[in-house]
């Protein structure tokens, strides 16, 4: 059965996370909205859809599978781990997993309200004088204390390498997502902090290596980061 | 097993969601922090026990069940839900309910930046022209929009009148949390927004007469509304 992912057909913004997944499992899949417009692609048949199912969701992205629509992210990975060897198949397990997940979830959010503080409805043109107020905190103070937990959830693993030890989770390729994506937005501030996270950057680098993810991140599937996602770069939120 | 909540001992927060679970349940639970220091209660010992297992989390609350430690409030009531009847036993029900409660912790995240814009390490007063403008957005379109995603989808559930249809489930409860903290927090625009909430209010009532929730409520186990937590009463945020 192919996969239908429905999400913004520009940014990698939270759909990336699925597409992760989807990608390292080498799931078929189609990216709805990247399609043409008669196949249904686009941003309008997107919003035409959202609330055409019985389970409707509140944003995307959404995963059909068959009759199963299901909708957040994080509850979309907790549906294709299990599926595709991307979790444990004991309850604990998934429940960490999906922990450390919704504890990306957490700092992705904080991440969007950098540079939309005040309005997410407003440009950031609008508000960058509160732009500037929260980088400064999200710099110094939180990015830290959120990459520097998962370098002490590695540091607790079994052995192995990745957040849970031997075998390779959705939270990994998440986890190189948000590194991923910090470094582009702020360059000068994960330069300061990559010392301390020698664990956090070694995840990077080995799911960087993932023969179906170094595939991926070649192709023109992957888009790249821009400031119509979620990890903006502006020079002004990240001074050297 | 008697269950061990961990959460901040003075606010309602993110830990009422899951109170409202086991106190629903009826379960044997002791919300640690609230006890005395000398039982391990207080914020000190919070803090200390936090990162004290080997899934630590990243912030409270946390549940404790005998060997297991699980964290993030959806992931809690994820945990707890088939085990107390307060979810369905087939996996596209519970992962249903999970979406509908990380919806509820969308908004729930949305309700506290809309206080601290710009620094959740700086006091309200720091940031009242930010919050103020925040503010507007989050009463004229995101609590529209939010409260009225959960209307449509009581509109679309089988009969019942829960959000699942005919058995209630942890996210009819968040709802109920949900309505009673913007009541608090944001009186003049819910009383706007109630008319075109017709269900979503009866869900509220009906968890509010469930001969344990009322029960809860009238207890001092319940804690105020207060400018501590994430729901928060500022006159000037809710003009009239």
């Amino acid at each position: 059965m192919t996969y239908h992912l429905h999400y913004w057909p520009t940014i990698q913004g939270r759909g990336e996370f699925v597409r992760l997944a989807l990608e390292e499992a080498g799931a078929a899949y189609v990216d709805m909205a990247r399609g043409d417009e008669k196949d249904g692609g686009g941003e309008k048949a997107l919003m035409a859809d959202i609330g055409d199912h019985d389970h409707p969701s509140f944003a995307p992205p959404y995963l059909v599978d068959g009759d199963q629509v299901i909708g957040q992210t994080a509850n979309i990975l907790l549906y294709l781990g299990p599926k595709h060897g991307l979790a444990p198949r004991d309850e604990a397990g998934r429940l960490w997993v999906n922990q450390l997940q919704l504890t990306i979830a957490d700092l992705v959010a904080e991440a969007h309200d950098v540079h939309h503080p005040v309005g997410m409805g407003l440009y950031y043109e609008d508000q960058k004088a509160e732009a500037a107020r929260r980088a400064q905190e999200f710099r110094t103070a939180r990015m830290k204390k959120y990459l520097g937990w998962y370098e002490t959830v590695l540091e607790k693993a079994p052995a192995g390498g990745w957040l849970t030890g031997a075998d390779l989770t959705y939270a990994d390729l998440s986890l190189f997502q948000v590194v991923e994506g910090l470094r582009y937005a702020f360059p000068h501030a994960m330069k300061r902090l990559e010392p301390k996270l020698e664990r956090v950057i070694a995840v990077r680098d080995a799911v960087a290596q993932r023969p179906n993810i170094a595939k991926y991140l070649e192709s023109n599937r992957r888009l790249p980061f821009s400031t119509e996602g979620i990890f903006r770069h502006y020079p002004e939120l990240d001074p050297a």
